[in-house]
């Protein structure tokens, strides 16, 4: 049963209406940061002389210890309405009314948003490193794919030839954008919300620079009002996440459709193929369909932060304890998409006959032999017309295009000599294309380099932020004056 | 870790695939309908001979021992990778080969289908009960309320005088609307879909109306390749809930507001005004904060939904596992938000003079002297001109709308005497507004009534919906043959 | 330039304030429902006697005109807020002040209210008599498939044999439930809200019951705070919407993937096939991607709209009058995404060789050995391994299933003998499935005509709404005493 | 009728598909953004060699012609299925065959990819800069509000003590962010697609870079497959768009209930306030309400385009197409409404009477009492606790806090004397909150600076920007070698 105190509402308070209010359920998940928290803000009250040294000690030292009685799985935290009072309760419970100095200067509201700041930051870093690693396994896949030829699709119909590191090139272009996306939620999330108080900053003489340099955040939130009531760090999370995740899940319908008998083009291994219960003869791309399925997670999730804000009036409303069910969920839920991703295309092997079957049936070198025309001096939408005809002639007469005898092919239009339908192959396709963003291997090449740069820079946004352990191995042993 | 079966993909496959496709952690919440769904297939299995009696009885004797274990907090469910194939292996483990027997013309496609649904009507059916306390309690609270007068409002401006009758059966009337939305779901979720196999049917002698009469479905599923991937009953269950929760988070609105000192219009009882832990003055509706804060779940969850669904293929995909968690959640989040609201109307005490004040200053009786006006023959919008100017001058001479005097009305319209100006109160507004749907008290009396038939209906509905426990018992002792 | 009224907001109120908060652009597309809401209106008041029936003829008079106005379209609608003050001005400016005696006992709040909902009702019927041609549509096609052979698939691999007949009732079984989604919607909007006034009533002995005799409308609304806020009509169209075409959206992506090269199961006729700009050679399903799209924007308008209620307090709050463009745009979406739908059915033709390939090389027909097994008294799961050890010798030696030789089926179980081998045959896996709801084409017929009898329904449930054109035509007419 | 061409699908394609499929009654919004991006791949085409400067010259000519038309509202555009086929038409109509030679190299896919990046990206600038003026304006409101006391409110119950330069230096904190956020939308939106063609680049000899310095993009897209199927930039923008109108949405309720006859915190001008068509005495805050509404729009359009994407395989799909709607709608969704507020908040006048009366009654001070015997060393729980049982005594004898007697108050606490009552008042409270962050006029000050540099920034984001006008003008007299 939850304990009544005076800051959940006093003891006439039904302890239904305490089991419907209480986040402790979840927010126990939050305990590390907040001990991360107390610990910073209390080594910023003694510093400031709020606090005395000696108590602060006795405080620290039950901070510390409830730290690694969770670490070694012994602590059973009290039963309170949030993990903030039940962190309280616990040092009360060992050192008395000097306990409360911890509160000293802070509010439930500026403290929360700081564990969940805390969170929030965190797993912008981890998902950035992921997506490193990510952008990594594409470049590295893209070059042992650069020489397999199949089609891209438009419409899902054959459109034009690609090479296999093209489309893991392509793959990479998303997620290049996933790290800008991570980075931008990451510095909406590098902001100290402590020292605000409930809504209006404190009389007392604080710090909050101090506090901020011990935690690490890049910059103070600017006024209370607006501290208390924001969640946007929880808004940008969720949203980076929902747009990786739809990302994510159209590489999984791409590889959920190659990999059915019509396509063909991926055979899975043992290691990822799923079975059924019913019919032992499939070979089931559950993994990939599941990555897909947690975009609408994802979109759920930023939804309900969305509504969630939507008409509240300014300040704090209680109404924002309802974030955290998606706020902690996110996290994950892109974390291990990402490593089942990898874990997927790391046991995809390419039929390379089945992938090159598609391209010398499907016509996809007609915008090739439109070109050559167009770079005869033709204009385009001619050339087109021509081709066009001639796509048609073949398909009437059951012929791949490069097969077209140049006689029919000069009826059409004069300058479609035989040398021109020679060209028109998969390779020539491929390789003529020699634009920036184009499919020729010199230029995937280039492309894969900026991928690589691109893993790089997430690795590196990552490590600049402190873990957790990092932050409360420096506040152990922190300086009190 | 989570065995490694034929059907869920053999030996070969990666635990960590396993891990991120399983959906054990959600579904071991449908153990109970899983038991109960393997009972009845059993049950008709063994009628239509497909069973041996012997097998089918050692079978049954192993799932009734299940639900025991679990109805005991004994049952350590072996780790696989979902529900169903957990209950598998508990039974192989006792029962050996002939265990198998059981999954006889079934799949997981069409078994996962009728836990889901099992669990959707038994939501369905609670919260209409609960919706039928609730519109209970909001006629028993308009009748209470019957001579309280206040405001109501429109652009959250004092629009005209209503009783607490009047509105405490419009929010009845947004719940009567919640029942009707309820037994829509419920009947699309009392569907069978048991017997379609994994997406064609099955080549056995089963008879799903056999099925169907056990588990008290309503009808058959029309066609397995639309039954395996239909989780209709699901967007319906979550439209359900969240049309609900959008009304119960208007009525908490209200009441936030109600209860700011700014309108005074309630208090808020001991049992549930909430603490502040940094400002020990406060009374903090939280409870109904967090009402409001529910709907965004809500829509969460129906967006979840609604984007899995999207643009999959027909028959069966795996992305529809992803339906557990938004689906799992919206039976308690509906309910515990009933029964809170409940609780918080419980413990709100209505102020009846600041209700009352709000009335004689703001003007709130200007329409009935326009109506006035009219019914005597002056068109309505010059009545609703003379009155505005007549608003207009009280206002600036500070008084209030039933204190002008005749001659100064007069002087705006001949028709505005004393008679009329003096039957401009708030007792008279309302009582005098005795059309269907106004807000005289026989009427609201009328209102109420229709509360307490629509609460009839919503506990009919429910209790036609036999409980888990009963079709449980009901399969423990079915006959055989 | 907007008309600055009383009603708006008074003379000093600024143009741009009016251009933001004016609904005309969008609510003149109400005009044929205003007028007749107004005509209803009229006619009761002078029944009532509240207005003479010199006065209502000619106010009727006008109005009749203006509808004739703006059939002939010749109508210049003055500009003002809305298409309420619209018409108001209009009538005012030919009949002078007593044009204000339409006004009487009647609000914006639910005058606007009414309009929505002849607008919704109308949308349900002219959608459920588009669902009832789109199932006799389904229906035909199902009887016209019955013998193609194709595969089902479960996660987009080769399940099991079905047939076009099959999958097209499939396809019927999501419309049924349509059906009866928008027959839920219908009754939502099914009920007259005129007469609570701005919010309470009115004083005026107006008598509801015969404002909705002429209108037809099923029910009255219940209570004035309720009627003028209830946006339930709108969210329960826009669900109606969204999960129907998120039915027609996996229907299309079905005929996609079956217009793909890959697939081959469709040709595309040309009445249907679209081109590309720079590929000649294309046949793009451009008309099945884009009824897959709509239901992203029936998300949207869905979400718009629950997004718009969330928070609000009782009673009217101006927010809600930017439901108009999700709620306007909510019947052609629909309309045209069904017509859509039927225009691509009709042009797609299926080739049966290809579909039937699919069937030969697959090992779809394992299932039905597995269960052949077990018919003669194998366990299931048994069976499932022998026919799984089976299927994958066959594949590893190259072979279909239906030419296993039957030593080496008997070597992996004694009773997968010939007979039972010759068995598995697409054709007779298909007929073998008799159950209700399998696929035997004697039970495709039963489903076929559910099918039918769905239709019909909707068809039913449409031709019972009147016609706007057919109320104003009653109307034009109506004894006014 | 609109036109049926090779590229729509040719003769036999229905007139209704075409209906269905058009975007031209949205895009031809983005027929100025079509014309500027033509003349910059002409420009590109003919400095290349690959477009003679005589088929140049002329083309351009054409081109310029049909953006003066526009611009004078005489233009015709031919009935096609989209903006680029119709303007292509236009030049054919006059130009014959030559005008076919500006498709060269290029394919709708590209093309419509770089009218949605030129138009989001012009959204962005105009958004940036309308930001940066709001941002003033709450600036110098902060300052002209510096000495008004008010309550800030959590819970919606009285907190603390504020000043009005507090409250407007909360809201512009969260348009800091949006500022941020708009600034990430702009470099998504930055990035040149144009010359990867329909799906994987051109063989032609085109330069990329040139394109791009003609248009002031920042950057290249990397890969054709991804840049043909990439809606980042629109999601992007829709998210920044939704985060700033939740933004102001609560604004929004701010002064909804301000102005309320219960808060009485700020009269509405007439300029603003909006009458009711039945209750002449209503002042309503319609413009507030409608701002607040906006934030459902602009969720509604952000799903849609979620939902949009989720599930498509790679490359270009026909249902991107239905981007248009949201996409075009999300510019001035975001303007119409910043504007809005500007324009509201320019008729708002506090009543600082009714503002400060509300500090009197609510004990607001009594955290401060809390903090000062904190800063005299008691824990602050302990004084929490000590302050709590003032004020319920002071509750219960009706007093205000600052009126309690001394001996009363040190009865609880000893420390709780007479100077600390005495100076428990909304002045000092408001002073003493001097931490970064807090209510002190200095440090609102310092606040206000803070967003005169973001508004700064704001602006200076904007401008870099170039207009279309600014590059259309450049184009016209581009050198073509």
């Amino acid at each position: 049963m939850i304990a009544k105190t005076e800051a959940s509402g006093g003891t006439g308070l039904l302890s239904e209406v305490l089991t419907f209010t209480s986040s402790l359920p979840l927010d126990r998940q939050l305990l590390r940061e907040d001990l991360v928290g107390s610990l910073a803000h209390l080594t910023m009250l003694t510093r400031q002389k709020i606090v005395p040294e000696a108590d602060a000690l006795a405080i620290r030292g039950e901070l510390l210890a409830t730290w690694d009685a969770a670490a070694e799985g012994r602590l059973q935290l009290p039963e309170e309405e949030d993990v903030h009072m039940a962190v309280e309760a616990q040092l009360t419970a060992v050192l008395g009314e000097r306990a409360g100095l911890l509160h000293t200067a802070r509010s439930r509201n500026d403290q929360v948003a700081l564990d969940l700041r805390l969170r929030a930051r965190a797993v912008c870093a981890e998902v950035l490193a992921e997506l490193g690693r990510l952008l990594e396994t594409l470049a590295a896949r893209a070059e042992a794919e650069r020489d397999l030829l199949l089609p891209a699709y438009t419409h899902r119909q054959r459109a034009q030839a690609i090479t296999g590191g093209y489309l893991f090139s392509g793959y990479g272009a998303m997620i290049l954008r996933d790290v800008e996306a991570f980075r931008f939620a990451l510095a909406t999330a590098d902001v100290l919300p402590l020292g605000v108080g409930a809504i209006a900053g404190t009389s007392l003489p604080i710090d909050r620079e101090v506090t901020r340099r011990l935690l690490a955040f890049a910059r103070l939130s600017h006024n209370g009002l607006d501290t208390v009531g924001d969640r946007d760090f929880a808004l940008d999370l969720g949203y980076a996440v929902t747009r990786c995740l739809l990302h994510l899940g159209r590489v999984a319908t791409d590889f959920v459709d190659f990999s059915s008998q019509e396509f063909g083009f991926v055979r899975l291994g043992g290691e990822i193929a799923c079975g059924s219960s019913m019919m032992p003869q499939k070979r089931n791309p559950d993994l990939f369909e599941l990555i897909r399925a947690k975009s609408a997670s994802a979109v759920g999730n930023l939804t309900h932060l969305m509504v969630l804000t939507k008409g509240l009036p300014s300040g704090y409303n209680r109404d924002l304890q309802d974030d955290r069910r998606p706020l902690l969920e996110l996290g994950p839920l892109c974390l291990d998409s990402l490593r089942a991703l990898q874990m997927g295309l790391a046991h995809v092997e390419f039929d390379r006959e089945r992938c090159l079957a598609g391209l010398r049936i499907g016509y996809t070198q007609a915008t090739d032999l439109a070109e050559a025309l167009a770079e005869r001096g033709v204009p385009f939408r001619t050339a087109y017309q021509a081709v066009g005809a001639l796509v048609r002639r073949c398909q009437e007469e059951g012929r791949v295009l490069s097969a077209a005898p140049a006689e029919m092919a000069q009826a059409i239009h004069p300058l479609l000599n035989e040398e021109l339908l020679k060209a028109a192959t998969p390779e020539g396709s491929v390789t003529r294309k020699r634009n920036l963003g184009g499919t020729n291997p010199d230029e995937v090449t280039r492309q894969v380099a900026a991928l690589r740069r691109g893993a790089e820079e997430a690795r590196s946004a990552a490590v600049a932020v402190p873990s957790l352990g990092t932050l409360f191995n420096n506040l152990r042993v922190a300086p009190l004056r």
